[in-house]
């Protein structure tokens, strides 16, 4: 074990946001653990995911602050957050319900048959 | 379910690369689901992914593909590659040793307490 940085061995939550001031957020079920969605946040979305225990997120395509599910009414609750080694990324343990914007459960219903070059689609629940 | 967009319901992989030529890769463990590790590829990477069946990454700090474990020999075994709606993001599920060059299993071994604003270490196996 390293502590030649010390963003990596502190208890200090100092999130690395991109040029962008963005930082990447995996999205995880804690029912089941299956990556539900990825998305970006920037501080205040990152900030209002804190305050309100629902997460927000950076909408790159509207450039607005995104508080997912308040038109779906699928919101997400947070159970915990964590963050990487050197806290570039975010990673948070939602209770959700469908997190695709096409219905499904998750935004990854679709692996890659890495015989074929497809993309197979997986029943998800 | 939207069929809106073709990207979302075919079965084309077509993986979407930012400006700059990179998709990021969510990294979990088949073994107990948890988040491993995230990084980027470049179409090399996911290339060369594919076809060994061990994970490649491109890294943006030496700007050069990386080969995962290959010097620490802790290689992931691809288990499954997904990617998502919009085909922006892959998640990959691997069999892998230590993930971190802290040495820990992942990289995200601190979780935020909200209450202190501080991270909280945890103990992961």
């Amino acid at each position: 074990m390293t502590d030649k940085n010390p963003l990596e061995e502190n208890i200090e939550f100092t999130p690395r946001f991109d040029e962008k001031e963005l930082i990447p957020c995996i999205t995880t079920d804690i029912e089941n653990g299956q990556v539900l969605m990825f998305a970006f946040m920037n501080q205040t979305a990152l900030n209002k995911t804190i305050e309100t225990g629902e997460v927000h997120y950076w909408s790159r395509s509207r450039q607005e602050l995104w508080h997912k599910g308040a038109t779906s009414g699928n919101t997400q609750h947070i159970v915990e957050i964590r963050t990487d080694c050197d806290q570039d990324c975010i990673w948070i343990s939602v209770k959700s319900g469908p997190a695709c914007h096409t219905g499904r459960p998750t935004c990854f219903y679709r692996k890659l048959n890495t015989k074929t070059g497809k993309l197979d689609f997986i029943e998800t629940d």
